[in-house]
């Protein structure tokens, strides 16, 4: 049944095609310092870094640049950026570019006017800020975390081959605002776009496979993956079709802006074997999940028996007539793994640079989370990985 | 596709049995002056208004009290209401009951600072407020209209036979809170229930009846719709099944929150014809919904044939091998029958007090939206009245 929970969302989102123009409407809702915040530099090449910077000039604002911020963003990455924006005396921190950067930005956000180390303090003691922290503004030219609606801030610590995230409690941790112009997110390469498709999904996966109640997100989590299983169909075959582009968009704010969890227990299993192995291997994000993610469904399968049968019927139309119900179970995994295969996904951890003698390593470095049909021991952890070689 | 939008809402939701401790948390947000908004009574037999009333004296709240908010909320009560909210000095709106006392403490916040008659400038001419606005807060006791979480307020004006709805577009006029707690909805009378069920279930229909497009909305509106079904089989037999009543109540909030209808057309005839009907009866809104429904339906399927034929395969389960696509659309409506039937939905508007000589009136207080599959003219909104009776 449904539990006690709260929720709040306050995030503004602009949608659409001409959604940038809105940074005019909200820009001047904050102070004249901020903090343009980047990755690589491929906003550079399509525009984008030109539009946001014409728009924050016009608005008269002082502006200082964070640029460089990795795929997985790095504790050593986050001090720099604090000092920036110390630095700058930062009145608004805007994110450019993908989960990362927005995860980023908000891990800058809670960290500029902390005293004590935000490794130490939101990373390993998990602690919510005591401090002032800075309003965080994105603009989303990649689609896949939902970090754009989220109060999450991932943040690896190579030295310490950890990637942790925390989602902070406080809805203003969530960014103010989010610009979602689904036109940005056509110049990603295919490896990337289903990627992030991947992740779209997974985050559905983690919040639908846990509980044997009867609960309404769950058959939103129906609906929102059938719609992403449609448009990922779509959109792999013709990158620039803007319909599926943009139901894609949307379905990614909605996977993981705390909605489909209310009320109910979530699994993120995968979530912590992905970012085991990305600690270890730098990988993309969506195909750490990837290609884990079948050896652990499998595992788990004979403990959550009825959800998977349920998840074979509603999102993947397995017909169930004259099977028992494992064997309906498994032929909804199976459908999974083909439509995985159609996208292009990774589904083995040794195409993205993993190797036998890391397993014992990313095993320690996984994370062990209850809330799934089964929850796992080490021993079951190397097994899982070792499968997903 | 997914056309231009924003979405926005900051309202702060507390899910759950004990969820009417979180009033000692939002009070001391807001000043001390408080204004009471309950309806007929009930929530004095109850216990509901004992247990509010002992939060804000021991929150140091100073009281004034708008009682016996009617069903149908009249122009004339909300006068009174504003009169009572400058009288105190209002700081917060609290409304305790159903979406009516909900719309209401909505259109007293937009009015109470307003030079202008309300009643010319939301509902007549249709402005948006240039004035302060109050907060409001909500302690929901029935579920159905999802008023606790948007912008929008009902009132009628019996004088001119006018029941209308503003939406309005600034989320500051979304209640700042509301509580939600599920026990509260128990002690409803059965007929209050189901015409609750009838109203969230058509709410998702108005945003789903429209449009052509492949859209992540409709997804989510399919898994919406067959969690309501659901759980309303289930509270229709035993209303006292927690797990079905908090999930009828969870999903009524986001059946009619603004993000079903974000990027798509809408039709939402079933409630112009529906709060005509209510003008003229003062009938249980849920009912009036219900008892047009059908004919309205069935009139506009041949020109969205397509969707029809969806949401019976995927809302109702139909079986389209070997049939027409219009045989299966028209399945999906007698499946859609069948349940009404069985929940005890009024299914003729003389059954609420409508007869053959107000239908010309009814027709007359009919606001033509477009949007639907088909826009209506006059003559067709006679015969799908008279069809109605």
């Amino acid at each position: 049944m449904l539990g006690n929970f709260s929720y709040c969302n306050p995030t503004k989102l602009y949608f659409g095609e001409d959604s940038l123009e809105a940074l005019r409407t909200e820009l001047p809702k904050y102070g004249e310092n901020v903090v343009l915040i980047y990755g690589g530099g491929s906003i550079k090449k399509n525009g984008i870094y030109d539009a946001v910077v014409r728009i924050l000039q016009e608005s008269g604002k002082r502006v200082a640049e964070i640029a460089g911020v990795m795929p997985n963003p790095t504790v050593d990455k986050l001090y720099e950026g604090v000092a920036v924006a110390r630095a700058h005396g930062a009145d608004l921190l805007l994110a450019v570019g993908g989960g990362s950067v927005c995860d980023y930005a908000k891990a800058v956000s809670v960290s500029v006017h902390c005293d004590e180390d935000p490794w130490e303090k939101y990373y390993i003691r998990f602690e919510e800020p005591s401090c002032e922290t800075l309003p965080v503004g994105c603009v989303l030219t990649m689609v896949g975390t939902g970090s754009e609606m989220n109060a999450g801030a991932v943040i690896t610590n190579p030295h310490t081959h950890q990637k942790i995230g925390h989602v902070f409690a406080d809805e203003k941790i969530m960014p103010r605002f989010a610009i979602l112009n689904p036109r940005y997110t056509m110049t990603l390469p295919q490896y990337q776009m289903v990627a992030g498709i991947y992740d779209i999904f997974n985050h559905i996966c983690e919040q639908y496979f846990s509980g044997d109640d009867d609960n309404t997100s769950d058959y939103l989590s129906e609906g929102l993956m059938r719609s992403v299983i449609h448009a990922s169909r779509i959109a792999s075959r013709d990158p620039q079709d803007y319909e599926a582009r943009s139901n894609l968009m949307w379905s990614a704010t909605w996977a993981l802006n705390t909605l489909l969890s209310r009320g109910k227990s979530t699994d993120w299993m995968v979530h912590m074997l992905g970012q085991a192995v990305g600690a270890y291997t730098d990988a993309t994000h969506g195909m750490t999940l990837a290609a884990v993610s079948l050896p652990y469904y499998r595992h788990i399968l004979p403990y959550g028996v009825a959800k998977f049968k349920r998840f074979a019927i509603q999102v993947w139309g397995v017909d169930p007539a004259g099977k028992d119900d494992e064997q309906v179970a498994r032929e909804g995994l199976a459908a999974m793994e083909a439509w995985m295969r159609e996208l292009g996904l990774v589904m083995d951890i040794s195409k993205l640079g993993a190797t036998a003698d890391m397993v014992e390593g990313i095993a320690d470095a996984t994370i062990l989370l209850p809330g799934g049909y089964k929850t796992l021991d080490r021993a079951e952890v190397v097994e899982i990985l070792k499968e997903s070689l």
